[in-house]
């Protein structure tokens, strides 16, 4: 497998900043993230403390960076990492359906909004889940339950009902018609998750569901999961001010290290970010 | 005497940064620098790591800059700091000629290029002074030693001709022509400070002059005589992640804060910088 020299992970300012000043850098980047950026970018009504762009729009200040990007001739890979191991000499980045390696990575996820459930973290592993295209084959004459967090969740749901027993679909979002014969859709809001026996329970205000599993597919994991063995603060990835984690060769930048939660702060994080990373990389030889 | 509510010192990306979004905040701010803004900035050959702004000319940036501040009506005072004195509720910027107050002050003023002199630190205030205009008063019927380190220096040592005896004048840069009648032009390099019981001794490589003072006049002031108090590492200012240094209500951002030397690293710490300000006026209210 071709290893990449820094994997970035995000397509906010933090981590398009870390892109272009690794790509200026020479070094071989894997890029993950959206086309579109950031959602967060994208929607800005008017920036105004972006140094040198002076009131701009959302989408301008898209633009700009998507220019950005063109120019240096940076692609984005569109995926969804699901777990990122640190084994110590290089990074593995789970996938769901492709795996990266890499030398050193840089987080820049942004704020993850889902707060997880009461039980979640406790049970990851133990019948909670969060890719069923990764796990949908343990579960022939099981029942499953899914919650989507959003429409592009269904496929997913889908695929598990073509070897599970029944799937429970709880969509976290207005939903409209069927998904299929052994679908239910569940119009219940969950709560929090339970171990009992064997079965894990998914509690709603309204009923407790017991399953052989939950699969919970948000658009984004939320960082407690994301790189096992990872120092955190709350939700917050704890960095020095080189942007380095707790583990080596493991950068991050942007707001998931925190406060102020500002375009060009992130920007900033994500040059440092690359640099660390550069700088390791160069020890390492 | 009017007191500002942020002043920044500085118009590299960090301080302007930190104008542009403590302005943003509504604070009322006080912005010392160069209508030129930086040095740094103006004289870059391409900039291509600038997130937004690719492939830009130093002067491109420079302007890009600029027309911020003007979209946002921020004005520069031009002025040399010399001390800034913490006293606990505010802050006195002392410029020589005149004097500023401030709630909190924002230190963005670069990384000081000039190395002090051996002997210099240990006898600041004991015969060493920075400021011709400040201290000529006291120089009746003595002898004055002044180093400048540009022509713009020279009519400070003019001013101070005007009152001592004699002043020996060491230019540091390429001098023709004489200053004045009492000012003797004396083209050695000056490398070491020394006390000798009275007087205060400047060494150059051929000689030794005793003086009554040393007058050091730089372009701008070395950090380590720049704030009292404030703690350092080397030459750089100590910060912790919101770029609150060791004096409660000064905040320091840029590459006085050390590497990477970045022009999108100090823009992201000047507007943190900014947002700790406004947050620490925000407490005292």
């Amino acid at each position: 497998m071709e290893r990449y020299e820094i994997a970035i992970i995000g397509t906010g300012p933090a981590g398009l900043s870390a892109a272009i000043t690794a790509t200026i850098r020479n070094k071989k980047i894997l890029l993950i993230g959206n086309q579109f950026l950031s959602e967060k970018v994208e929607k800005a009504h008017t920036i105004n403390n972006y140094l040198g762009l002076p009131n701009v729009t959302g989408k301008e200040l898209q633009e700009a960076f998507l220019q950005h990007l063109k120019e240096l001739d940076i692609t984005i890979t569109e995926t969804k990492v699901n777990t990122i191991y640190a084994l110590g000499e290089y990074f593995v980045i789970d996938c769901g359906d492709n795996t990266y390696e890499a030398t050193s990575v840089i987080l820049a996820t942004g704020l993850s909004v889902a707060k997880p459930f009461k039980g979640e973290l406790e049970n990851i592993g133990k019948g909670v889940s969060y890719c069923a295209t990764c796990d949908a084959q343990f579960y022939k004459n099981k029942v499953a339950a899914v919650v989507g967090f959003s429409q592009e969740e269904e496929s997913e749901a889908v695929f598990l009902s073509e070897i599970a027993d029944k799937v429970l679909y709880f969509p976290m979002y207005k939903k409209d018609g069927s998904l299929g014969d052994n679908i239910v859709i569940c119009e219940e809001k969950p709560q929090s998750i339970e171990k009992e026996e064997q079965k894990i329970c998914l509690i709603t205000e309204q009923s407790k569901y017991f399953v052989d599993g939950i699969f919970l597919l948000r658009d984004s994991v939320a960082v407690q999961q994301l790189v096992p063995g990872l120092k955190l603060v709350g939700n917050l990835v704890e960095v020095d001010r080189q942007m380095q984690t707790n583990l080596k060769g493991l950068f991050a930048c942007g707001d998931i290290t925190g406060a102020p939660y500002q375009y060009i702060k992130s920007a900033g994080e994500g040059n440092v970010a690359a640099l660390s990373a550069v700088s390791y990389l160069n020890k390492k030889k």
